[in-house]
């Protein structure tokens, strides 16, 4: 189950975050399906098959129109509900004339999409931010294209013992306060969470530099995965002896939320927006300070790529399980679980 | 029928403009067949399978001899006939040593190939030029590669409502005259023929600053379509009101071939020949006014080529016919016709 | 049987030469399976299956330790035997953990590895060089990465007639005295030898200019196969009429291993190394003279590659034998042979 075998189709992906269909048309391709996202010239944010219906050309070579979209090469155009409204030329709109539209939502700073079908979408059930206040936890956002499973960015973050690794040079603590760190996986009711806490490790060199809370800290990350592909992430430092004090504040504090939206099942996108509780206490000049998470994620992006490369045609079962899979192993089980909830809807509907 | 299903075999295709033959070999594949086009030392064109029969080297990496064609890696030597005239290091040929041979032809400014049974070849199928008059027409021609099917581009041809959209930058009218176009489709024994008049139209500021005949302009396309891949076009245009006087000159003045040469099923060779019978009236230094065709086409081929990969693997029996198809539809036809006949000729061959 | 079939596992290959897994990790195909190849802190050379047995990363990213290589991913380390040595944050280290590891040996300036059955290993059968003795051969090796069957590169250097057109204007001699080639190819137990003697022949402009023997030369290549893909190469010239009378000596000398290992069906990593018996008369800053091998096999290089593109799907017994090709088609007997012997030994050993 390490490569994605099926798509949960009942679900809100995020689509594109607001300022890429800012002025512009979107094509992206998700759960294999091409799309356009795009704003209508009134204001209203829509999604499309990126394919029109005349002679299948990209919808998204086209423009916005005042309530839609106009095809760029003989000029159909389309309402956000995927039906034609004008065919250059004729007065009457064939009935067959339409496009597959998707249920879309505007939600913090993104535009929501729902793959499931159009009749069971609920805004309601679109996730939300660990935190979601701009003033005390700027935030900051931004997106990586991988050319690797969804999946596999979860195991990613559902196993932190690859920081001391991966990420040894930029925010990866000593492999051996990792290897004592204190795990608590548990269930819930969309997912699973875990707990993870490193007591009187050794602070980064950034932390040192920035949060003046000494060479010895403690410190925690509490990440809760949301089927099929979101993880709320609660991460924080203190001084070391702090954190069973009940300390939160002061030191490191991130609220993260990553969504990752599958494009294939060997590509994705992942969408991270990081929030920052220390941010407010800085000059805004130095904010500057916590927004090199994409070059961290980089650093994981290239190696989830060669991790797909590897993994291309091979019988993932003979992969060997360690203690620190415990996360991963909760996680992978949650989301077979949503997508056997998933197909026997689908089956269900049909 | 959007996509190729099959080639017509029996038909003579623009396999190189001869300027791509001069002083080199040409390597092209044709028909998925990879063939070699080649000017011996002694002047005679030639086209032969690219693959030499002794180990499978391109013979296009060889060079040109006296009457024929040399291998560059062991040296071997083949006439325009396709026999091999010459073995390094021994006196006879093996009778078995022989490439595949193509007949050619040269006419006008190109290389035509028959890609059918060659005791079939006759060359006085071979299409003519809407206009052979370099003194009073004179003419460019270039030719692009496209990632598109070839039957895509004769698609694209058929229905001018694209100009309305895809160049309305360049060469289009506005999208009120392309709706109130005049549409004259009717069939021939080759293929079909559509009459396009727009009178009264806006004419592009292209036009305005050349013709000197005003803003308001009758305008004409008259498409003759000869399966299986070829497009004789006859455009013009004169000031508004001239064009039911019978007036035809003085104004835009345009007659193009469009020979549209298969490589594989999603891939073709587009070569166009433009004679302007405007220029005459210019300076030289002025002709290339007339010269900017190429930029036009490359907009169609941008389109075309997103258009192949959105309909990859799609069932193209979904797609939504509107009045603008009228003449695209019936050149289907008449291409469909042509590939019919052309299996049966095949089969009763055999 | 141009093309590959199969490969032979029974045997050494060049994996590396040594200047390649000098302070870093290589990750390198053989036989269709990632390899890594490297060297520990404490000197040991070993090659392991480039995936982790964790979560599948490539061992290649990671870094070398004191007795093993760790992952770069989640920090498993693992011996050269292949058995998972330290997991982090847990004493025991499950039974399943290890990947694959190859026999390895270093011998003269490569990395050797065995693609067989551990068991059979056994270093004596490493082929050695045609001569080795670097100070009175001084030798220099380069590697070709080729999109081109590693059969290719052996059938490439039994007919040598292709030095008269694909290096005419490198180290070919004219394709008269190609034509006129005395040549003797016999069977030996491991393979076959051709001697290839051209008396009286031109020399090439380089060999005028550098050995100083005149224009007219007796030029000889004694090339030995040996199963399944290596060549040992003695090549000289000395003036026109004294090799008949035994001379050798003074003249070009060259001596060269040609090693080429299979990455897959139709790619290869080609290995030469040239001793050049003359370079010691030189002044060493001359030594550059006799450097240009990489130069002449480029040449090859792109001819094979658009070779191995022509013989895509094609049926290669329609080529045709000539006379050159005598040694090529001993060679292909010899390894064909090797492969059965190969395959039957993979048979009674399961």
């Amino acid at each position: 189950m390490t490569d994605a075998t099926a798509f949960v189709r009942s679900s809100w992906y995020v689509a594109a975050s607001l300022d890429e269909v800012s002025g512009k048309l979107l094509a992206r391709t998700i759960l294999n399906e091409p799309i356009v996202i795009f704003r209508t010239l009134n204001g209203e944010v829509g999604a499309l098959e990126d394919r029109c219906c005349h002679r299948g050309a990209p919808l998204s070579l086209g423009e916005a129109v005042a309530d839609g979209i106009r095809c760029g090469y003989h000029g159909l155009e389309f309402g956000t509900s995927g039906i034609c409204s004008f065919v250059p030329g004729q007065p009457n709109i064939p009935s067959r004339a339409r496009v597959r539209s998707y249920p879309v939502a505007v939600k913090g700073d993104y535009v929501w999409i729902w793959m499931g079908d159009p009749a069971t979408a609920d805004t309601c059930s679109i996730i939300d931010y660990p935190v979601d206040d701009k003033v005390n936890w700027p935030r900051i956002h931004d997106v990586l294209h991988l050319k690797a499973s969804y999946v596999m960015v979860l195991e990613n973050l559902m196993d932190l013992s690859h920081l001391s690794y991966l990420h040894k040079n930029s925010i990866g603590s000593s492999s051996e306060d990792s290897a004592n760190a204190n795990m608590d996986v548990s269930r819930t009711p969309d997912g699973m969470r875990f707990l993870r806490i490193m007591r009187d490790a050794d602070a980064p060199a950034t932390w040192q530099k920035r949060y003046k809370i000494g060479a010895k800290v403690d410190r925690w990350s509490d990440f809760e995965y949301v089927a099929p592909c979101f993880i709320k992430q609660y991460s924080g430092g203190v001084r070391a002896g702090e954190y069973d004090q009940g300390v939160r504040e002061g030191g490191h504090q991130v609220r993260t939320l990553h969504a990752i939206t599958p494009e294939t099942e060997t590509s994705c996108f992942y969408f991270f927006n990081k929030a920052d509780g220390y941010a407010k206490y800085e000059p805004a000049d130095l904010v500057r300070t916590w927004a090199s998470t994409t070059d961290v994620f980089k650093e994981d992006a290239f190696m989830l790529e060669q991790q797909q490369l590897r993994l291309k045609g091979y019988d993932t079962s003979k992969l060997v399980n360690i203690k620190s899979d415990v996360a991963r192993v909760q996680m992978i089980r949650a989301l077979q679980e949503r997508i056997r909830r998933d197909q026997e809807q689908l089956a269900s509907g049909q």
